[in-house]
């Protein structure tokens, strides 16, 4: 079957719900203009802006790397950095992914930062872990891992004077966080979505370029580059609600392409909407400083306990 | 196990969701209590207001008449009547159905109204089925059946001076049909929703007092008050995407104990917010007059299809 795009060379991804049929050239091609498409339409990038992309060595974070790259070169005012969060875990997955992350920013050429939970927070992961079950504190490690991830990466952000941090989630990642917080009632979460978040004083603005494309799409890409892509999974993830939730409109996009697409679209339209009372979200921490939607931030609530 | 309400009575009923078990009197308290403040804390109901409800003989309506006829029967300045859409099929579900609303009716003492397709619209709901299949158009009976009904109710209720249309609608499918709505990309029906509608000019206004009962609940509460619950289902129904999300729901529901409550919630402070926009939705079709969202209004769209 001949991709049906080009028209020449031979087809190796169907695309269910547009009805396409694509080669390697035509599909990777797609990918780079989904993401550029979504830079441009959402206001992503400025001149000169100088972008620290969070990069895990994930598939999501090496195809957001590769395609920045690819767009970056056209541009040259706009700087590239690649930050990667060592939370001081000696599992393989994570020393596999800091080790490819390494060498493909060293191939691109892109300067390549590290930096620890322990430097950043005074602890591992796996010390922060042990520390809430000496205390029998019910907080699963996912509950606090994202929460320092955000706010080490925006401090050095700050601290290194970038102007844009780009993370990886895709479609998929979206869709699953808005039922989500939809089936958990979670009525303010539900405007604080969008492919950029609102200049908030404080926070370095967050770009999401990858927000339009399908996981399975990405794992796709990521593959015809050739990333590596390891198998082991995060030792934290269990049989959580989001797992349930992807497991369930995985079914639904079987059945009825396109669906993920149209939930995206509820999204944006409510975002656009609502988009005026985000900023009202966001105010002081009352012990840090930093910019919180409650009156003392996660971080600080998370050490507390941690502490005392 | 005991009641957990009075202590007094054996429990028959675990609400998974709240914790509680309830003997057979203090769950039908409950329900009848729910729909109470359903109609107080929605303002559903005004003095003096002459209450249609739509009755198909299926729990949800048999309930619905059993509560408010409760609640009436308090409140003597309000009255109440049933009526029954007869689609002008013989199945056994829809006879059963109509002679099930007769006798109910009957032993409430509430008039009760049978009306057909048929007179209404000229043809039986087969009849239509069987013209669409003639001319091969690709419109399913579902497809039309709501929207002709809902019309025969507004027209019944307008000529015969009725100030409320109430209808069975529960948790369960004012969930799927939210979730539903959001899966088809279909942003403006998200706010089309409420225990009540808007004032529309043209409009009896409709109100769902069964809105925060689960289908579950109610399918007891029906049991509990001996009404004999047919089987057999409408003749049409196939594997729908609504069928789908019931499923689905019903399975996080029995993981996550109050989801749909959860969904709910999102649900009334989505259209709180958005209550001002909802009138701008709605303008006279082109053609009969009625209020519609669109320029020619459903029910001439679907007759215009049979008849040329």
């Amino acid at each position: 079957m001949m991709c049906t795009k080009c028209r020449r060379r031979k087809a190796v991804y169907l695309r269910s719900y547009s009805g396409e049929v694509l080669c390697r050239f035509c599909f990777k091609r797609s990918i780079e203009m989904k993401v550029k498409d979504t830079i441009s339409k959402h206001k992503l990038l400025s001149r000169n802006d100088s972008i620290l992309i969070a990069v895990s060595g994930g598939k999501d974070s090496l195809t957001l790397l590769k395609t920045l790259w690819r767009i970056e070169s056209r541009i040259p005012s706009i700087t590239l950095a690649a930050l990667t969060i060592d939370e001081g875990s000696t599992e393989e997955y994570r020393v596999e992914g800091l080790k490819l992350s390494r060498k493909i920013c060293e191939d691109l050429k892109i300067p390549h930062y590290v930096v620890s939970f322990k430097e950043y927070i005074g602890y591992t992961l796996k010390e922060l872990w042990s520390k809430t079950q000496e205390k029998k504190l019910e907080l699963l490690p996912c509950s606090y891992c994202g929460v320092l991830r955000r706010r080490i990466m925006n401090t050095f952000a700050k601290d290194h004077g970038f102007t844009k941090i780009a993370t990886g989630h895709n479609l998929d990642d979206e869709v699953q966080t808005f039922i989500m917080n939809i089936m958990r009632g979670d009525y303010s979460k539900l405007f604080r979505f969008g492919a950029s978040m609102e200049t908030i004083p404080g926070f370095i603005p967050r770009i999401k370029p990858l927000r339009y494309v399908p996981e399975m799409e990405i794992a796709f890409y990521a593959f015809l580059e050739g990333f590596k892509l390891y198998e082991a999974e995060c030792p934290y993830v269990r049989l959580s609600m989001r797992d349930e939730i992807r497991f369930m409109l995985n079914e639904f996009e079987r059945k009825y392409p396109g669906v993920k697409f149209s939930i995206m679209s509820v999204m944006d339209k409510l975002n656009k909407q609502f988009s005026n009372l985000n900023k009202t979200y966001f105010k002081s921490c009352i012990s840090c400083g930093e910019p919180t939607s409650r009156d003392k931030c996660r971080v600080c609530e998370i050490m507390d306990l941690i502490k005392t």
